[in-house]
């Protein structure tokens, strides 16, 4: 069995919470049959994490996540109000228009929703 | 297809943040077939910002969208709490007896949640 | 009808607002047909407030919650992260291995998710 999973995150102090959780549910499959897809949307203030250089530890365990599967998306729209270009961010970044459709798509293909 | 959306905030420093989501998911269905209904509920402290003169900013915000079809509830319970009148409310402001039971029927009819 | 509902929490400060929002919740069915399951899953930091002598004020509204039928949860993973003994934590705690992963599998068995 297939469960897929978004997680929301809009504030800048949840990413090393998030980035934890994410491990620990990757972790929490292991040695399972059901396999697990996760995505992770951040908007608001939170996209700064994925310009590259904001922080050199965040960025490492996001990119050994996405090594595993895990895919980080951000909202355009942020990125905009935060004057972040494409080329600052991490080559393993997804762009989508905005984060909030990308939410509503994604619930309503099925995915559960976790906002730590 | 019609997609439906609940906003939940309980935190009145989240408002702004809030307002910039709804408008931003209604962009996202322009020039598109499929639509869009949203609710934003209001509980704990969050209800404040619906009493008139709490902050114009604010409240002009949301009559933009309660007019362009957002539907802006407040729970009863935390009215009471905050000891916030009826008749204080601006005049778009839509009330039900408990903000968290409003979330559950809502997701149960097949609303998305997300939670700013 | 039985609605299932899941809240999470992972802040220490959110735990009041929570169980009054619970309550409330447990109220709006009082006199209804329809019955609610409600679980109350914790992780991060806010597993700590299972502990023992932590806040007696919570304690006693999670204790009588949970003689009217709520599940309170914590997560393993945080209970390391916190030096938290199985000891410790109040008689009618629940543990599970991975919080996140029990908010999968609540959600993906029709539980209605709200984050306080």
């Amino acid at each position: 069995m297939l469960q897929k999973v978004i997680f929301h995150i809009d504030e800048l102090q949840k990413w090393k919470l998030l980035l934890h959780n994410v491990k620990n549910l990757l972790s929490s499959y292991e040695n399972e049959s059901s396999e697990v897809k996760i995505e992770v949307l951040a908007n608001g203030e939170a996209v700064q994490a994925y310009a590259s250089g904001f922080d050199e530890s965040l960025t490492g365990k996001m990119e050994n996540l996405s090594q595993r599967g895990v895919n980080f998306v951000a909202c355009n729209n942020a990125l905009t109000a935060y004057k972040i270009q494409k080329e600052q961010l991490s080559s393993f970044v997804i762009i989508v228009p905005a984060g909030v459709r990308e939410l509503v798509d994604k619930q309503s293909d099925g995915y559960a929703y976790i906002k730590p």
